[in-house]
């Protein structure tokens, strides 16, 4: 293993076997072929082209648009072909999170290959023998990498909620972090990158926070999601990321993101610049861009 | 002016003005067209071809190429197509600094399209009232960007020496700062871009890297390159990058690299995911990366 091949396994996907989803002339998404052809069942909806699918009935507004994708996602879940909802709403955007046309359910993005947003904060303490990195590791019963390793607060971005109470929410539930620790998070980057998933494409972005802990804080998990947190030297979270697959996947681009700027992978390192460039993809760019 | 102006502004150059400087099957850069042209008058060291120009003629080995290429060099210099050589020895590589197939005059790169490594440090203080940031004014007789404001610290990595050892020397010439102290600087990212330029083309990387400097430190410049240093509120800084030309182009980016690592860019702007991706270009990727 080495960083860069975890960059690469945040962004294998093949562009031939996705089909981008059209409104209005903007790419919302893109869909798998074998998905896009599960909408050919509403001709009246969607107009499944050779190089694209094209949403024909979508009707006028912002609500009309969710409620009608929902009737068709929740169609598709009574058919077994998504399957399950979250619950929580994202926006689906041709670019930035603010500029959502319609909403979709969180676990239908991917099928729709919309981008997600998210927040990944590290949580890191100054101390006489170095940096050291608060680590999470994931409770058994998560649907997704259940109990691998974790940045200390990591979560999606529903609609309607800023970055800094979703950001402040997170750190309550998932570490027990008072508001006012919570706030003092710098937000320093954004990582972005485009990978295919068991249920479709994810081109999603994770902004990413780092935050200063006093030596003696410890984090309490208060929602279930996390069942243990490790204080580990720099260099152990370096070589865990390096050396495994230990952290959920693209909890990895986040700590190398964090190693980059902290200097701890430095311009020595032969695939220092390949690192750099490929924290943020360009397909994301396309999509997530202005 | 916005911060995306400045990204754009180090990203100017239209491909079909260009074509590959190609050695072996590998890229090292690329010609205009005009330059290529000039290059005809020694049809049995270089083919122009239609989408690129191939160095035929070329002797085997690091040192033989070196020689080579600065027998043409010198040849164009005389023939006023080359406006004036540096002094200094850069890689030509098709990708990291360090897979130099040979060297070539700091001042030549350009006109064959090949990337310039260099190093930009973002000096700075942490205040009570917050980040304050050195700012140089580069001198009046500098050849480019004279009487621009500049990074406390900047310059060329030539080839043969190391980064630390680079940047050392540079802090001590460009700002009188002791190596101890120096030695804390640290490497934090690097900042790619591609423009067209009166000379050719620049596909060029600057590694950068952040100082913390003690609120009792002036920097005093020795090598006659900076004409006056400044301490500004990074406010003052940010301000003046958004709004305004004074800052050498691509100090600009090295700049708004640092508001963004710091939170001062933060993931509010409707701009932030496009600064962020467009700090590091896609053709500096082709041309830098593996």
């Amino acid at each position: 293993m080495s960083f860069l091949d975890h960059i690469h396994a945040c962004n294998r996907w093949d562009p031939t076997d996705f089909l981008p989803f059209m409104l209005d002339g903007e790419r919302l998404g893109m869909l798998r072929l074998a998905f896009a052809d599960e909408l050919r069942q509403w001709p009246d909806r969607f107009r499944v082209e050779p190089d694209r699918v094209v949403w024909v009935g979508a009707p006028d507004g912002f609500e009309a648009r969710t409620a009608a994708l929902r009737e068709t996602t929740d169609a598709l879940l009574q058919q077994g072909i998504i399957s399950h909802l979250h619950g929580e709403q994202y926006p689906v955007t041709p670019g930035c999170r603010r500029d959502g046309r319609l909403l979709i359910d969180r676990a239908c993005a991917p099928y729709f290959g919309v981008s997600a947003f998210g927040q990944h904060m590290n949580g890191f303490v100054r101390s006489a023998e170095g940096i050291k990195m608060w680590v999470a590791r994931r409770s058994a019963d998560r649907r997704v990498f259940p109990l691998y390793l974790d940045n200390l607060v990591a979560g999606g971005l529903p609609w309607g909620i800023g970055l800094a109470d979703n950001l402040r929410k997170e750190c309550t539930e998932e570490a027990d972090i008072p508001a006012a620790l919570a706030d003092r998070a710098v937000p320093v980057s954004a990582v972005s990158y485009c990978c295919d998933s068991s249920r479709g494409l994810k081109p999603d972005v994770m902004y990413c926070y780092d935050l200063e802990l006093p030596e003696g804080f410890e984090p309490h998990n208060t929602d279930g999601e996390v069942s243990a947190f490790y204080l580990w030297s720099v260099q152990q979270v370096m070589e865990t990321v390096r050396d495994s697959s230990e952290f959920k996947l693209n909890c990895n681009l986040v700590i190398i993101d964090f190693l980059v700027r902290h200097g701890i992978i430095d311009p020595d390192d032969p695939d220092y610049l390949p690192i750099v460039q490929g924290l943020r993809s360009p397909l994301a760019k396309i999509n997530s861009g202005q």
